[in-house]
């Protein structure tokens, strides 16, 4: 069951800071979207974004007061360590975070614009395919990589997928996707924030893993 | 830095009861070996394997008296939970706890008997791949089979693993090999005494993930 839809981003304001404690509460439906769908495969994934989150949350919660933005954290990161950031800490994990979280954009735009195989229309391979290239295959070793174009025979079918992104229900995949597309409003520009504060304060690193 | 074959295992009593603390103690040094292979692909598998010590150390610490070896837990789940059980607990973790172990008792055996590809003979896959088709693979599904077949890549070279094993120290290949026939003495005893306990209990499933 997913209430990843029904979870919507909330709207920036004008400097496009992005308040931590709506931001966490908001990521926090995301991983338990991934038990959706269907492959045990997923909740390697799904550790991994929520140990991002945890990761996030945890400095948070040291001193709310201190973090009202997420740039305040990642600035104070910098701060207190200048040798190793930005991989460090709160900055490292919101690095990965939003990898994933541009994934899932990438992925759900795809999806909205009706991008798909002709031959095989109930198949998302490549919408998903066209996620990774994006967003993640340039972090990721041959390894990983490989480990990848295998387990893309997990994705879930598009009848499967946007039902588990209807809470289980059965609905018009038109109905789903106008869902979908009113989703991406306020996420996408979300997520668009996070990369232009990586790339304004030089955070951004491209080791693969 | 590996203190795997510094952390060896105890001999068990006759009755062959395997003392939870204790249990609990050696295999915790086993998760971060792990680190010492050199790829992040086996952070994967370190935390498979490290959250069903968590478990277990969990349901223990509730009441250590009551829990005082590995078979009093699995008993007091059976009890507890009738309609689950054994897929349910510790119960569940330690069944895929044990899989984990044999696969490192099998693949530690093969090395210490000198099985290896005269081709390559600094390669250990000969040696995995055995591991793996006697403990795990009955276990997992094509997809995860498949992705086995492309992490075996990530499998270091033998001289790096048996430098792994030996605390990072350079050393003499039968040396090392020595340290590992004598770790395998109580460790093959511990292993085969808890797949003893699962099929006397009738606690063992065979589903795939
Ligand atoms: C017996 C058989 C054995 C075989 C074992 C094989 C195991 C194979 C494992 C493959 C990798 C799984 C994906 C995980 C990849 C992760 O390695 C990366 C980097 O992960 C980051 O690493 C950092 C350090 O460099 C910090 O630890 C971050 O952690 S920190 O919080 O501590 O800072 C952490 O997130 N995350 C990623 O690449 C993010 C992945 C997001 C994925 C988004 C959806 C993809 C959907 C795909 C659909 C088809
Ligand atoms: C962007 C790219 C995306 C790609 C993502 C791909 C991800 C691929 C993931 C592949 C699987 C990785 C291995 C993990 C497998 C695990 O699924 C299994 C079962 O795991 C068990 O499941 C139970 C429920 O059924 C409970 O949750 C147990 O947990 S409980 O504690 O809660 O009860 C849990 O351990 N453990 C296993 O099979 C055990 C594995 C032991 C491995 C031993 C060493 C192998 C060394 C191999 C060397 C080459």
């Amino acid at each position: 069951m997913s209430l990843l839809l029904d979870n919507q981003f909330k709207e920036l304001p004008p400097d496009k800071a992005i308040d931590t404690k709506l931001f966490l509460e908001t990521v926090s439906h995301i991983p338990s979207f991934f038990d959706c769908l269907g492959s045990n495969v997923f909740s390697v994934i799904k550790s991994d974004i929520n140990g991002n989150i945890v990761k996030i949350k945890a400095v948070y919660l040291k001193d709310p007061a201190k973090y009202v933005t997420l740039q305040d954290i990642v600035e104070a990161e910098r701060e207190a360590h200048p040798a190793e950031w930005p991989k460090v800490g709160a900055t490292l994990a919101l690095m990965w975070l939003k990898r994933g979280l541009r994934f899932i954009q990438i992925l759900l735009q795809s999806l909205a614009d009706g991008e798909r195989d002709e031959e095989n229309p109930n198949l998302i391979r490549v919408n998903v395919t066209k996620a990774y290239e994006q967003a993640l295959k340039k972090y990721h070793g041959w390894l990983v990589q490989k480990i990848f174009i295998v387990a893309l025979h997990a994705a879930p079918y598009k009848s499967n997928f946007l039902k588990a992104l209807s809470k289980g229900e059965e609905v018009k995949e038109e109905d789903c996707l106008a869902n979908v597309r009113q989703f991406l409003v306020t996420y996408t520009v979300t997520v668009d924030a996070v990369y232009d504060m990586y790339s304004n304060l030089n955070a951004e690193l491209d080791y693969t893993v």
